[in-house]
């Protein structure tokens, strides 16, 4: 069967994703594991969430509503947007699945960041798409050099903001220069999954671009500041035109049922979550003072996590950071072989966190 | 943005699934309706399952697990196939869409049935393949007609088995002489959705046509008998050669966590779906008598749903029993246009039907 597969499938590398708790505890027979690899938010879910997720489990024998009735409406209202604005996935990574399907040919060009979000380019291959790969520039994106690589053939370009795996984003100056003169028919994908920690202050304020540009997407998740991250849910926010074609291509029933529960019990519980953001930005700022006394380099995040410069192969530090229990991520799979990347998480996994990254180095 | 679009994807017309319950409440302003439209085991989730879903909630904060190791283990136990002949969809509908993603390029061909589940051909649609339909004879497919329309260009035969709409299934011998000779680099994707159901007497073993055939890919779900649709959770079974293939074009944490835990709880708690099956079964008897009583034809099921002849326009009938808070499916969207599809249901809900289908015809 492997001559029957599409051509470039078999020279596709999955995604690999942070180590769960449960596996490095099956591998290393460890019974307290914290895992800081996956930019979660290190809580369970808020009380109210709990709730609406335990009246969902009753009616799982029904099929989910495919057109997320009430959370559309709750979206809606809170981005003043209309409701044929709004696209669910199965998590955020989906709407980058639809994008590509609805919009790229084979042999059509997407433009990407590197290091970025390493599913923009997976997705971009699985498609046959030909991947253009702008470096970052002091760990930033350059939009410039993007703009720059724009050809006949480009279809999307992908901007992580703010960035994973970096942390840092790009400013709405920055943004309206780009978009200023950009070809109509490009489609812009800003992937908005850290918003709720970036600052406030320059910004891009993505929908008021909305009401200009047609051919933006903004998407948002659960998975992050939310923490719904296991439930797997996130949306995109268009022109009614892009949602209508994205529409066509999308998996009728793709959001479950307690996904859309949660979802709803989350907007309207804001201040469990803005408390979640303070404490993160506060823990944020205890790592970047340890680091500062450890003499090691780090990027400054917009994020809930951080990447350090660690001067060593960052494979050994990770391997030795599993054995004391903690799961961070090495930045190998970006091509960056002296960094690791660690997530914000509770005050004690992050005082665990520094005590070995020290003994370690 | 229209212009930048694939081509097609805006002829597509995407799928309309039954109504939801809710909805059907909202726009009629009824109270009880029962929904007799989406093929849904009419039971709340097993208590073993519904304990093993409460317990899940807590740690939904953290990315499922990619790998399904737990769900993983449990299936290849039960089928006696290995762990890595199993690749794991958001429903059994996303393994139809990994199929072509991996294995159908633009202009090449897929074959399948007219009526047959619309998801087959939708995907197809989407890939821009070509999609070769061929009539169903006696309500049941036509394997024999369905090979002679293999062409060189022929990547995926897709086989709904038992068949949704239509009920009927495709026996073992059928089976046999459709592969026998079948080009060896065609993937015969068998959907059995609705296997257990099926009557065990003549219907083909695909586990043990696993074992001679590397092109064929059989897909089971837990949305059916194992009520849990609203949790979209399927999984597909083939040669390791077509699963490695499948797992480059999957999304990396398709299968949410409350799912994975269900299902595992499921798989262990058969007696509860045992009986769920012999009452489905029971019902199906009842719902036959009284169709001939009444002197209408139906076309006998080996699943949960069966078709009738209403021999009138299916619409207004469809539309009769909505208004009744019955939510029925009508075959218009399969071109049968006196026909309608009516899910077993609770014995209640079954009476109720029958008693409102007689008022109406």
């Amino acid at each position: 069967m492997k001559n029957a597969a599409r051509k470039n499938i078999l020279k596709i590398k999955p995604y690999v994703p942070g180590k769960p708790i449960e596996e490095v505890k099956r591998d290393l027979g460890l019974k307290e594991v914290c895992k800081l690899a996956s930019n979660e938010n290190p809580f369970s879910p808020s009380p109210k969430v709990l709730k609406a997720m335990q009246k969902a489990l009753k009616g799982l024998n029904r099929y989910p509503d495919g057109s997320c009735y009430y959370l559309r409406k709750e979206i809606a209202k809170n981005l003043k947007v209309k409701e044929t604005q709004l696209i669910f996935g199965n998590g955020s990574d989906e709407v980058i699945f639809q994008v590509v399907r609805a919009f790229v040919n084979e042999g059509e060009e997407i433009v990407i960041a590197h290091p970025t979000f390493l599913m923009y380019g997976i997705v971009g291959q699985i498609a046959g798409a030909k991947i253009k790969t702008i470096p970052l520039k002091n760990f930033r994106y350059d939009l410039v050099a993007m703009k720059k690589a724009v050809s006949k053939k480009t279809k999307v370009i992908f901007i992580a903001n703010p960035d994973n795996p970096m942390g840092t984003y790009v400013t709405k100056k920055e943004l309206d220069v780009f978009l200023k003169g950009l070809r109509k028919d490009i489609l812009v994908f800003l992937d908005e999954a850290y918003y709720e920690f970036a600052p406030k202050k320059d910004y891009p304020n993505s929908f008021s671009l909305l009401k200009k540009y047609k051919n933006i997407i903004v998407t948002r998740t659960f998975s992050k500041m939310y923490g719904l991250a296991g439930l797997r849910i996130g949306y995109g926010v268009s022109s009614e035109e892009v949602i209508d074609i994205l529409n066509r291509v999308r998996e009728p029933f793709n959001i479950n049922s307690v996904a859309q529960a949660a979802a709803v019990a989350a907007l309207k519980d804001q201040a469990y979550y803005q408390k979640a953001i303070r404490l993160c930005e506060k823990e944020k700022q205890y790592l970047y003072e340890e680091f500062k006394k450890f003499g090691l380099s780090f990027v400054k995040s917009a994020t809930n996590f951080v990447v350090i410069d660690v001067k060593k192969d960052s494979q050994k530090v990770f391997q030795k950071l599993l054995r004391k229990g903690i799961i961070v991520r090495n930045m190998n799979a970006w091509g960056l072989k002296n960094y690791i990347r660690v997530t914000v998480g509770k005050p004690q996994e992050n005082r665990k966190f520094i005590r070995s990254l020290k003994e370690i180095l």
